[in-house]
């Protein structure tokens, strides 16, 4: 169904921020070694990933068009489509990913938070309101949002999950631990701390 | 030099968090057919999972001891071992993982934060004073801390992680985006979002 792995997916927005870099500093073209060189990947990966989102067959021996590059990874990626999606639990996280700036390049964009808290609700984070949870299902279509952000004590997540889905919502995208059960038509990602965790623990574990 | 992939490590704190849940209803044996049902991944997944860090030999056809799995993982996670771990970026971000309770519970104990800021140094976030950045080197010592936490924006994280680094941290837990240059003797783990969202909105993009 899915012939791109994870991994892959992960390095798309990775070559993206790349080329987009090299777009400002004025370079026009660049080749798979040099790429290989600054970003730790192997020229054949390099060659395998962006071959795989491209619009044009392969060009042996010469370089890559970075604004080529730049528009198939942002056709690829959606970047060109904009997601609107809410945000529930405005607590310490919720609060920063409402604060950060950065989702716009992503195409993501936060249109409102909800949280249960009185003291939080009405107030303006990021420059988004705080409504009631109580609201979800009410509020959710004048947001013409499909994404739900997660981010709520664990205890709460799955009612949250439930409710955002029987509200409409398509995606999750989860920073709260622990396992969701969704339906087979909804897509959750989950930023797992505890398992990025591990994986440094355990590599600077064998450095010992 | 590693036998275990990004993936696979990634799935040990889920295994753990589903294994300490059984523990506190009391279960004291399970089959890897239960476990899969309940996670998602393949029985044979489970076993070749488990096998790998298992301190005796398979059992088949016999349920899995719930105590000594959970035995195997964290000291295969370290968590057993507790890290010291200090905080570069005191923003938004930076606050919400000084006041995250959970760490302790991965054997992470964030001990500092340092900050450029005149508002925020000085100031306790989450229990932990924010220092001076200019303090760093001199402080990192008596903090016992391997580890870097960094949350300032990109345009800084390199010199962050350049002064971490020299002052004798071996470990990077990166939330800046953006590729980071280090010595082969570091272990750098990056938290990407616009990676995380990546494969959230390509997987919707497929759902249409």
């Amino acid at each position: 169904m899915n012939k791109f792995s994870k991994n892959q997916l992960q390095r798309y927005p990775v070559y993206l921020k790349f080329f987009r870099g090299l777009q400002e500093k004025g370079v026009v073209e660049i080749s798979s070694p040099k790429i290989a060189n600054e970003l730790g990947y192997s020229e054949e990966q390099i060659r395998k990933d962006l071959q795989a989102i491209s619009d044009e067959p392969g060009r042996p021996k010469r370089g890559r068009d970075v604004a080529r590059v730049i528009e198939n990874l942002e056709s690829f990626l959606g970047y060109r489509e904009n997601s609107n999606a809410v945000l529930i639990g405005a607590g310490h996280l919720g609060a920063a990913l409402l604060n950060y700036t950065k989702f716009v390049d992503m195409g993501l964009t936060i249109v409102a938070a909800f949280d249960t808290d009185p003291t939080k609700i009405g107030q303006i984070v990021g420059g988004k309101t705080v409504y009631p949870i109580s609201e979800f299902e009410k509020r959710l279509p004048e947001f013409n949002a499909r994404i739900a952000i997660i981010c709520v004590p664990e205890a709460f997540a799955q009612d949250c999950v439930d409710m955002a889905i029987k509200s409409g919502c398509v995606g999750i995208w989860n920073f709260a631990p622990g396992h969701l059960n969704v339906p087979a038509n909804v897509v959750v990602e989950n930023v797992n701390l505890a398992s990025s965790f591990a994986v440094l623990s355990h590599r600077l574990g064998n450095l010992k």
